[in-house]
């Protein structure tokens, strides 16, 4: 459920199987760090994942196990060379200080040393606060677990708003069956009495567009649901169009 | 999933039907708002309401609909008289004011009447924050939803310690396997080498004791797994003595 | 003394009656909670007002005795009908919640049954910080009590700063004969030495007017006072071109 | 009415004569600074107080006008010799920096000079949340305005609670006659049902004595009403007895 | 060393003896406290400085020892007469009170009485935050002492970046020799690897100009160090250019 | 002076050549980076200063050039065996996130191999407000800079108070001369005028000794000074009795 979401909302890829399996797509991710310890050194570790893995799989060495992230990015260039593809931070929390900056000094020494094309992922504690200011300092994608298994629950209800075509509700609810209209310019949205006229958009001025659309009746499906892949296009076309507040 | 947590933590039951039957137990609630506006009347829906549900049921009034909770709860007095088990609150945020003192004023009208054994329950945006000021005015029993379907993610992860012996971990996490105490006293948890002797509970000085037991082998479970009524039973024992911080 | 100031300050009108007397106006107001409670029931009190009262005087119901808000507005609306011009909310402060949500609630209630000529009243707790948010909500009307009464003094004092032509002042006051001027296009005041020529206004640049004026002459009153009505005409004329900060 | 409320709770005496004569004492103050600014000379306004009040009156200096409180406190030592009984410090805002810090360096210089009887009095901005630390600086005495006049409003209001025998109210208010009880021990009030038998204090266990009585019947006063002295008396015995918190 | 770092940084003069010397000007200053105290009374020791002191020097007026800085100031003005070049407030913390208050009250009472060439010194406590006050509301010059002698240090260290031509660094310092440079343009600062070309300013698009410069080379001296007065200059005509952020 | 004042205030040693010189005991301090950096290789390093270095050095390890930390320190560890003394954590602030937590990580990973005597020591931003927490994790040693050269200035200023057994003082100041005194069982100060009998301690009612002595007579030093030694000894022995508050 949570993977689907994620993609959905516009991430690229999850990376447990069942997950991949329900959005239809093949699972992706990284090496962990215990193929790094088992084998008990880190250049050792990225080599074996050379040798071994698929050649469609891009080289991402992780790099920080036991040294310092600008140590362990320097070796995996040397060890992989021009097949290393990216390569991943994981850093732990205690290590954590100022990771933009880490992220910097990283970019700073692989370019510095002519290795531009390699990208750099950052995975663990990424959430909507910190992301633009890793973004900014130079880091190319990003692995994100708990800050979206935590989103905020939504409330909502049911209730009854019209009996026999009466308006009724309870205390704190507007009565009656309403209609609720999108601005397909600005995305706003407007709840009216279901039988107003279509409204015009309060911010643009646009005509707005009736959203509601029956999808159960009598307890069967009326319509066609539309698949992940789907949905995650329209969501990502329009947050083309959001303008950042 | 949830309901089961909830029940474990200590929660009376659950009002979904899918959860009841994973606990083992029926299912628990009271009227809805519906009742209330199908037949388009309070006293009416009560009456209903006791006349068709058995006689084990608690008769809880719901008493928010149309009118105040004070008017509400004197008419569904009136209305079941000694059959009134209880009312139920389920005041909407715009009218929620001072919550805590619209509990102590109904709970003043009911006993100034007599009615002293009439239960006051309260639902709708209860969370840890607030329930102990709304005990304090006098609630006897809760509703609780949001709240708790939103508990913060408890971070974990899987980390290689120790291979063949010898300890290993990557920066940031501690080598070695690990013994895990408790201490039974004042439930002070303690982490310190497997091979440590018993430790004494810092706290209290008692000797702590190794709560880590292997639950599953080569796939398979080895160890019986107890049910929700006993985890359940176990928390409240616990609660018993946890000292108010 | 409290009566005159609103009154000056642009209130349309008071409802104690010494201080109508005071400012020559009829005393305004609306029925109390008392006559609902000494009727016993909302719409026998409505519609006793209704009978009695002259016709000149609005027929405007407070809503909000026993029940809740809406369910009392809608029982207005069907105990006077069309004579119905106004509800009155006086919410107390334990009910209070989100009442700029209620208004609009009741707004949207009274709108779908086709009543957008009955106007909203707000009483209890109105006060300069909340004021606008209602507005906003919907509500057409207030009444106002504690915010106003309990008004900031404002402090001021009376010293000597010049004594036969020579100016003299104590630490902390500007010494000599001072003159006051306000600018009539945008409200600045400024004040100079007394012998200053015309300044002109550091805001807008126009010419400033002196506006200190001689009341009292060795104990005598030696100029006409306005009526409070003449300068609350001046308050509301001087508002109307006051810009929103 | 703010000079009898005053002298109620607490104050010595009160300087307007209109206020004064409400209370049947006669009223009290010092010298202004205008006396000092008419006769354009500090010592000549003190000798002209001491020459012309009567010997009753205490020569109070005013000691802010012109120089330095220090450097003034020390001229008035010197003018007016041993029938100088205090000095006043009525210190604008602009020089005030941290007046406690000059009333002890003040209590200092006029100690070190042997004047251990001249007092200390300070007025101009003294409120609830600075008198504590004059009193310890060494300040005997305040003339206090401003705090006092603007003492925030008590919200109150009459409302139907029984009628016929029979407890009803609006929402938001108890229903029933009341009984109001105060414990005469500590001070705790406390509200029950008006049948209610004699309760015990929660605070110190002690049995509570009933304060409502009747004052007005049928329009006419029906209880000796006590003097501002009186009630006065009554309030600095209950202080006494008050617990700083 | 502070002594000329504040000569650099902008001031216009210092007052200790060995201070002067090092950027080698003469010492500047004005009468102390003492000088006042030990002659007694203010007028006397404002006069026997001018008696005494050579002709190019300006007489400035310390006005706050025993009185008011205002009464005392109109006692300097009375004094010297047109002699006066200007007077010094140094404010004690204790009497500070509203500062800038003081000196706008001293400036209408120079101005009423004709004497707007008397220049207003303020000393004791100016720093950063409150200097621009203190000259909107008219003070001419400042003695700064413990604001500038308690200013931050400056955090810095030597690293090794480069041997033998090959980029090297620690965790947390960026490899290689660098260039710095700097926009003459709007003294916007960039730092570069060594070899780089001429980068152009990102804030106004203007070429850079490298500012690294070989001072010292097997430990002798190889570049003309410039004189505090020229630094200073330097210092000025860049602060003309300085935007007010 | 830095080094004298951080010596005297109970500080082991100094790292400057000149700092340890005015106190007269050797320097004191631990490899740079640019050591590591030179030889390009962490235990290349350690072991060219264990071989150079003479024996009544210390062999601490400075660990956090290129790699993580706890690698580092493992590396050291084998590197020099039974010869380590301790290391050293410089960690840049990139990497600080939670030193402490790294501290507490570095002494398990020590422990758990059997180098309990291997000491912690931490430099780089050590300021009063994070160094307890670092005790508490382990550290057993630090090195302190930039946190103690930006100690806050202490104003303090010249004043004459008495002339010729007369107490003068200017406005804000006390008058007269002072006798300083000090309990010397709780270190309470007290200051009264010159002539005053011994006081009691306010806080412990011990006789106080007075402190003022004269140092300078006629421009002679008359006083044996005590060398920084001693003041540092009679500042320990006081920090022992101080009470944590």
């Amino acid at each position: 459920m949570l993977d689907r979401a994620t993609y959905i909302g516009g991430f690229d890829g999850v990376s447990s199987l069942v997950g991949a399996e329900t959005i239809g797509k093949e699972p992706m991710g990284t090496m962990p760090h215990s193929l790094v310890i088992c084998l008990g050194n880190q250049a050792k570790a990225w080599k074996a994942f050379d040798e071994i893995m698929p050649s469609n799989v891009p080289r991402v060495a992780l790099v920080d196990t036991y040294f310092d992230e600008k140590a362990e990015a320097l070796m995996a260039v040397e060890a992989l060379r021009g097949k290393l593809a990216g390569i991943r931070l994981d850093t732990p929390g205690s290590r954590k200080g100022n990771l933009p900056e880490i992220v910097r000094e990283i970019r700073w020494e692989l370019d510095i040393r002519g290795h531009r094309g390699v990208k750099i992922f950052v995975s663990g504690g990424v959430n909507d606060k910190n992301i633009k200011e890793l973004c900014e300092a130079g880091a190319d994608g990003f692995g994100v677990g708990t800050s979206i298994t935590n989103a905020p629950t939504i409330d909502f209800a049911m209730d009854l708003v019209e009996v026999e075509g009466k308006p009724v509700a309870k205390r704190g609810k507007l009565g009656g069956k309403k209609g609720v209209w999108k601005c397909e310019q600005c995305f706003t949205y407007s709840v009216t009495p279901a039988a107003s006229r279509v409204p015009r958009c309060m911010r643009c001025g646009k005509s707005m567009r009736r959203i509601l659309r029956p999808l159960i009746k009598r307890g069967a499906l009326v319509a066609k649901l539309p698949k992940p892949e789907e949905i995650r296009k329209s969501v990502l076309s329009q947050l083309e169009r959001v303008e950042e507040i």
